[in-house]
């Protein structure tokens, strides 16, 4: 007989099926054993009974995790028996025969607990397989999904990129470095240098790429390593068009998570934002301002926001503007990468922005210096030497357009739109300072 | 104005439009100049004439790479100047003003001639703008999406894996390492450990993803980092359910190549292949039987296949079966990883297989071992420790069902589809033993 998914059975009640899972719960009662039976597409409960002896004597061994094939027939429960909760409550299945596919050792703890979030890293093989983390990681799929067929709908190109580099983007500081036959070589802290490169290639490209930061704080919203959705595009006016293009991303990724991942939201407990048509928008200065007359904090000497501003910042806008989400743009120059385009209408400041979305930055991005000279004066400016950067300002040597484009972290992005408290919880395997998988021995 | 693409001026004879993209081609007749200009969409001849002053004391500073913005009007071009080559090649456009966006140095060579492959990567940000390298990174584009979208519709849920490794599934040999606060890592040879576990999560996983090796060689078809595109899935029956996806996967990414890239495999003069529906499959002793038989070349105690008798074999395919595509299943187990399952019908050999197409090994793939005991004994068998595996052997330990998968050079797929040499040709920026962006020095 054909295996039929758990979800498929929901029609089937009179008939034979063949499913196939892991035992999640098994309820002994003696003549009657109740298994919780599950597949990736759902649940359903089994129940083996003494009529059927070899299957009741395999059902009284089986224990949590154990992987298994129940043959047997749907019924339809009695009224007073359906299970609301539960999308296959209204049916069961009779069980006629189990073969047992694989054992499963006691389990260390009731997965289906609260668990300490080391408890739950330290048996991510075990602890990934809740309902929860099963819904954290579907969502994270949709939102990647999402932000590759809105693009490649808008013309935009994929393009591969590599991580082990020469010299870094972001100038070096906090990379990991390694040997290279023979050289030194880097892991890349950013797609920036390679996009770039391809907007004079493409016009508008993208790259879902991990990237490294060996950075020595541990904190709740940051990874040594991340999955950065990055775009990159020509032809723009200024960084408003890039900022525009994300508000229309956005709405796209959230219509998207609306359609496929409403149970997985309510699961959750979170809600799918709404994106606004045009979200607000502040100069870094005004935000500052604002901060310190509602506030009284002052914090206009600042270069940048510190965590409990961003968090200001989104409660104002939400209040405001009844919006999740605020751009802040025109932050100094001094504080930004080499190749971030100055406004020349504002001394000084750079024509980018950050996205704050419900208290925390997820986007940096904004135009580029497009012109070879004055690419080359700005890294000199910067105290660093172009020719490191030689291979990369070839582009620029060979005609590049005005150009910009942002660099968003999916795992963040993960965090705050299902509203976890740690971006470890949005990250399959978490890599941070004292945990490669184990533990780091201290 | 707004800008119109210029593949979007074809039906725009006789109104004015604003174009914006790279001077391909400049000819300078003096009165007449003319100049291709050419953007992500296409490419179109555009005449500064004498009557427009400015535009034509412009036109002729221009140099092939420069960035503008052309106005004008978008004329018919007489009968004997249609060019039937060229997508816009019965319109011209008639240049009014221009506007200079980004100025190019003198190129060092024409990009489009005949270059050797050192000049051609010492030269990407450069070259990569060609007609040849933009149609084989726009294929490789679609290529990926249509692997996605595949397994997306057969109910896979994509994956964000760590590059960052403790341990390495393929045995720790050749890859790269560092430090990892104060820890050593690993750069990752593959995903197989991590799309294994996702397997007890979520059955049916797809993962693209780089990865390293640190191989000394350097050859026409080995990269040191390279995208690998990987599915695993559970309660296979044998690794028969993995070739049978595989098959239907190259169809339909076949199909996909055929709908949207035709213009680029006629460019490239590259075939699309045609997809069998059952890709014929040998033992790998069969084969090695076949090519003594039909060679004199006795190779029946290899453990592995030669390249020349990879291509002898896909000839054979393709004149017997007429297949692009081979299977050799069956390699002995002593030369496969600790993970491989082996065949209970055929002692000491894998219930694995390699995918060979057009001379050249794509895929290797196969059965998995999902019992816990079962895989703890071949981990010592091979010599290894299974305490290093600890984490790992954590999803067997917990209940695994009987599963496989298959992991594929997106590379190596993307140079064998279009006909290419050197796999460095289908690679954005190749990373090899010389090379980082530029020729490491001696």
């Amino acid at each position: 007989m054909e295996r039929t998914h758990i979800d498929d059975t929901r029609n089937k009640a009179g008939q034979d099926v063949k499913i196939a899972g892991w035992v999640d719960v098994r309820r002994d009662h003696g003549k009657l054993i109740f298994l919780d039976i599950r597949d990736s597409s759902g649940l359903i409960q089994a129940v083996a009974l003494p009529n059927h002896k070899e299957a009741h004597e395999t059902a009284q061994k089986l224990r949590p995790e154990w992987v298994i094939e129940a043959t047997g027939t749907i019924n339809k429960r009695p009224e007073k028996m359906v299970n609301k909760d539960l999308e296959t409550g209204e049916i069961e299945l009779e069980i006629k025969e189990i073969k047992i596919l694989s054992e499963a050792e006691e389990l260390p703890f009731d997965k289906n607990g609260e668990l300490n979030i080391d408890t739950e890293l330290d048996y991510l093989p075990l602890t990934l397989r809740t309902k929860k983390n099963k819904a954290i990681f579907k969502v994270q799929a949709h939102i990647i999904n999402a932000f590759r067929q809105f693009l490649i709908n808008e013309k935009f190109t994929e393009i591969q990129i590599p991580k082990i580099i020469g010299e870094d983007a972001e100038g070096g500081a906090n990379s990991f470095q390694f040997d290279y036959f023979g050289h030194t070589a880097h892991l890349a802290q950013s797609p920036q240098f390679y996009k770039q490169i391809m907007v004079g290639v493409f016009e508008k490209v993208f790259v879902t790429t991990s990237v490294y930061r060996a950075e020595k704080h541990s904190t709740t919203r940051h990874l040594n390593e991340y999955t950065s959705l990055d775009i990159e595009l020509g032809f723009i006016k200024d960084h408003t068009d890039v900022m525009k293009l994300e508000n229309r991303l956005l709405s796209h990724i959230a219509g998207e998570l609306e359609k496929k991942c409403s149970k997985e939201f309510d699961l959750l407990k979170a809600e799918i934002p709404k994106v606004p048509e045009e979200i607000p928008s502040l100069k870094l200065r005004e935000a500052q301002e604002l901060i310190k007359k509602e506030t009284g904090e002052d914090c206009t000497n600042e270069p940048d926001l510190e965590p409990q501003h961003e968090r200001w910042l989104c409660d104002y806008a939400s209040k405001k503007y009844g919006s999740d989400f605020i751009f802040i743009t025109h932050f100094p120059l001094s504080k930004r990468p080499m190749y971030t385009h100055g406004d020349p209408n504002d001394q000084g400041y750079a024509l980018g922005f950050d996205l704050l979305f419900r208290g925390i930055e997820i986007t940096t991005g904004g135009q580029r210096i497009h012109k070879y000279g004055d690419l080359v004066e700005n890294i000199k400016k910067k105290g660093l030497n172009p020719e490191k950067f030689s291979y990369y300002l070839q582009a620029f040597k060979y005609g590049m357009p005005p150009h910009g484009g942002l660099g968003m972290g999916l795992e963040r992005l993960t965090m705050k739109l299902l509203n976890l408290s740690n971006v470890k919880e949005a990250t399959l395997f978490p890599r941070d300072i004292n945990r490669i998988d184990k533990l780091l021995s201290q």
